[in-house]
């Protein structure tokens, strides 16, 4: 017999491409998981009230609002998700942690590392919650595992790319993703973020890096692509690569490790894949092992179909939202949360101090930038 | 704005793997597509009364029922879903359809094609659908559009196998799909059937064939393996396979068509890809396209995400609703509904026939049947 | 230091692309493999004076001739290799064999069953060999490794295409492949015999069998695509397609068989690799292992180059010469030889018995089929 | 009528892997292409006495002797190659062209820029080439073609990975390789030679760049790995990555090129495909074209096997020595020659100059680091 469930009441903020992804996530994560909260889709809010009140009705929301402070005031939410965009995280951010509310956030967390600590600092009471939601695709989460068991061994070398190529099309005018007051960065904030979120999951900290941020329209006021070279602090070495102009990658994110025991590779557009290498193979059958990552034994998977019936980007959503609310109800700490985003802004400064320094270049936190 | 949309109960026959799938098809086709319906989850229906409750708790479901005739007689229920074991598709849906409701149906549509007649003559005044769901794989509906074009020329070639592994294991004992009075068949019911469905859909009709049905099991009640040859009616050639003893893989669902202007070639464990060979082409860049189906320009994904995020399994359970939907407002005939069942059942009982008296044979209607 | 080798005299009769790739393996075997004898290139031999003198000077040939029978006639020749059309076969190779000369002969072995007998018959007493030279592709030869090693199992489905395309080419005229008397027959000599020829290697013998022969153009005297179910006697069964109308594919010679234990796979268009699935991988890592079959502990290529050096088409003939040369220095059988090419031609006089007859069809003996 | 061909003498310095990739490459090139040159394998040198007269034996050398400077000095000998350990292709390539001798040199040109100059300089009035292989893999070479067509329009990304896992393996001695007084580096001058050299050719010049070289293994005299970020003259940027210890890969030697009208995709191990992406395709079948590059209509594989056969790793010494013939006798310029080998140099003096600097570097020329 299910016992009796929690109600958390949900406003989101913003009704976009993420707003979609989120709202399915709601919607959908009690059908999947069995959590033990229902979740009212109570409010969602944005600037423009007749797109609001189409999303509402599409989506299922109880009400549309235009202005978020007001929304936030309410008694009756529990909870603030956040897919504006990026410049408005942090005010929506404080200010709902501030009223006691739990906050949802879309990556980039923040503008800068500073602001992400100001946020993770204004939630540090408040279960909060960022959504690098690839963490949570299947196949990533057995990376993850693996690593974890030792099947890796000791990390060589770490290899990610970003490439999109949406960026190239000059008829393309993606509103505010291409506006550096509102987005902040380009491809940097927008891609490889993701890219370091998976980097620091996998193989941990980044101990100094070299950069280029290159801009390939010259009226464009964010970067286009982001390369870099790192050092890890558990000794390997890796290459990055976020793009919006690789001509031919619709959304190839993709990552490799090398170990003294075995490599991974991923790549999101076959995201129920996995090819995974392993040393201890009998050697003359030794060759990356193509893992359909749809179970059995494999991460989330048995909450959604049989094995062998694939999954779709969402479902990355409804798995964070999930053990969001597992770790709600055991209390114990979620990941990737504030923290966690702010570590990635902390990597996306130095990103920026070194391709504008031409040097290679330190993580610092907001203490040590402040004695520079 | 949104025009007032028409309420439609759905009741819903049987809450296993496919009660899910189709629950979520119900309760997300609203927020993809803006069919002009909205669909109450009104009645999910099962004889074991603890797991239907259970069932209805978490997929949204307003009433658990354990008597589906009961159900069907109530006036406030609009369409009849049916996902019960094979066996009793034919009792729920001539019932649904002499009362009058729409009636969606799991595949195959029958135990046999003088059953699926009878099926289908009941409801040739009702809306139906027989889930044929993997139509509306994107992929494969950017194939049929690839086809209709011309691109794909005279055909020569069609080419398809369905193997899974599931059955070979010795432990698994998956229940009625094992047992002859419930499931009808095995492999041939359960995979042969959807490869039928879009040989039919891509390359038209069957006029002969012969077969192999095999049961590697000797206690099994059904085949484990159906292999056949066929000669389409435009000329072309073709070999399918289908079995549960295809160690190593999953659910590879896989079909490719030469033709004299080009060819495709789909799998469905990597079902947002198409590839495509198109004969014009220059020369020296021949080479098969490695298309991800996701957009742009392509059927169904504009609905979901933008290009390059994947979808998955439950997606053409989605789209295949709205489908239905669209032709219900439009009243135009939608395929595939229980005519299009029976065409399917009529080519599985010639695989049995050719597999039993180990001859080439032809399809044959039921007057014709009765004839012989 | 080596031993002194024994110097054999080789004629080659043909010298279209065979000869050329016959030639090559000659000229290397010895570079490659530490063989027990030296092949001197004495006499090329084909109709066309011009074209066999300008063959012979290319390939390093000491002779050109126009007249294989005066060739074979002479006491200087050790070894006859035999690359002219299919109906040139049996004279040459019993005329040789005859004479006393180890004899090569190219794939198919002969028109038909009989003929083949008759070839083996007379070949009894000399080294012979027939040029399935797949066998040695390192891929295959790890694959039929591992059916014997039992890391396959118990065989349930074994799956052959060969499909390529130039058939469907309207301009394509390539001479002899096309015509009854020389050719014997079209897709089903020059493509079926390797599939069935591997096979037979790696799954032992057709029991029973039914096919399709197809002739797409009129006009053309041979079969365009052949296609079979077969009935293993381990208990198996099987699919076989070869056709000269794939579009899109150039060669691409494919086999996957399924076990109890595990399955292999191979594409002779990727000859280098070897999918190998294992059941008995840890679960969550269970996929395909896509080998590169270049070393370490992989057949031959040891011989070639290091690990990761990919190999290519001709050095399935080098392997193949390099195990029959050290066959003959140890007195041992090799294969395949002409009793093996023989049992080829056996299935395939069934596959034609089965097209024409619309039945199932088991192979028989010359013994059998004298009595029917 | 074949014209009278003239005949060249050839000595080769070393007796290794390269060696017998060389031999071969002199033995058949004229099996393959149609040269004006006949090839004599006049004499093998190497220091081993036992060794090299074996190797002599197997790969049909006429003579085997163990002091360089005697044969370079012989009057019967017309071409030079060296294939002896890095740090003596400076000496034995000045000897080799002072006394007049066409000089075929393996890569790394030299052991640094100022060596490779002074290696240009002295072979300014012979016939030299630097056996940068890999210019003349078929999907190489279309590549470059695709270039110059302007299909691959303006560049922005070049991505370039050379992974291979020998390094890792610390039961691996592999004699010269690792040490620095012979081998000047590790994967520097092994591995990213190569890329660099295939950026040199599809790309153009590199104006700076940043870099990591990395030794994983203490006592190792030489870099197992080497990171770099690039910047092109033609305004694209790039990453590079070549390395010993990349787990799973044998000799992943892999390049990618984005650019504003199409992409290519290119990987070792499967040396004879090219993916090729074109902007201009039908949008619903955009994708990359995964080319089969064997013919028709490819460079150099009409000199090889029929389209779908494929090409192994010796093909590549076989076409740049036809094509070295070939520009000999129409006294034409051969690429890549002793000044491409010294650009390579430059760049990887480069590399090495801002690892050890930290810092961005740009490659100068010797006169320039003169000034420094």
């Amino acid at each position: 017999m299910a016992k009796q469930k929690r109600e958390l009441n949900v406003a989101m903020v913003g009704c976009g491409f993420m707003g979609r992804a989120h709202s399915n996530a709601f919607r959908q994560v009690g059908c999947f998981f069995n959590v033990p909260y229902v979740l009212r889709l109570k409010v969602v809010c944005a600037r423009d009230r007749s797109a609001v009140q189409e999303f509402a009705a599409q989506w299922g929301w109880q009400e549309a609002q235009t202005d978020w402070q007001s929304v936030i005031a309410r008694k009756d939410i529990d909870v603030v998700d956040i897919c504006a965009p990026n410049h408005l995280h942090a005010p929506i951010a404080v200010a709902a942690a501030d009223a006691g509310k739990m906050v949802l956030c879309e990556k980039p967390l923040a503008m800068n590392f500073v602001e992400a600590e100001r946020m993770a600092e204004a939630a540090r009471n408040v279960p909060n919650l960022v959504w690098y939601n690839y963490r949570r695709v299947p196949a990533v989460a057995l990376a993850k595992r693996l690593v974890e068991q030792g099947k890796i061994g000791q990390p060589y070398h770490y290899r990610a790319t970003y490439p999109q190529s949406w960026g190239a099309d000059p008829q393309r005018a993606d509103a505010w993703r291409f506006r550096k007051p509102q987005a902040g960065s380009g491809a940097m904030g927008d891609l490889l973020s993701h890219s370091l979120d998976l980097a620091l999951l996998l193989n941990g900290p980044i101990v100094e890096l070299a950069s280029i941020l290159q801009t390939f329209v010259p009226e464009r006021e964010v970067d286009d692509a982001v390369l870099l070279l790192a050092r890890f602090a558990n000794g390997s070495i890796g290459t990055f690569e976020a793009t919006r102009f690789a001509t031919g990658c619709r959304n190839r994110n993709y990552f490799e490790i090398h170990g003294s025991q075995g490599a991974v590779r991923f790549n999101l557009e076959e995201l129920n894949r996995l090819d995974v290498f392993d040393c201890n193979d009998a050697t003359e059958i030794q060759g990356a092992h193509n893992v359909l990552v749809t179970g059995p034994a494999h991460p989330y998977v048995d909450h959604f179909w049989p094995p062998g019936h694939i999954v779709g980007y969402e479902h990355t959503f409804v798995a964070t939202l999930a053990d969001f609310l597992e770790s709600l109800a055991a209390d114990t700490s979620f990941h990737p949360n504030f923290d966690d985003g702010a570590e990635v802004q902390k990597l996306l400064d130095a990103v920026e101090n070194s391709a504008n320094s031409r040097s290679w270049t330190s993580p610092v936190t907001v203490a040590e930038a402040g004695r520079i």
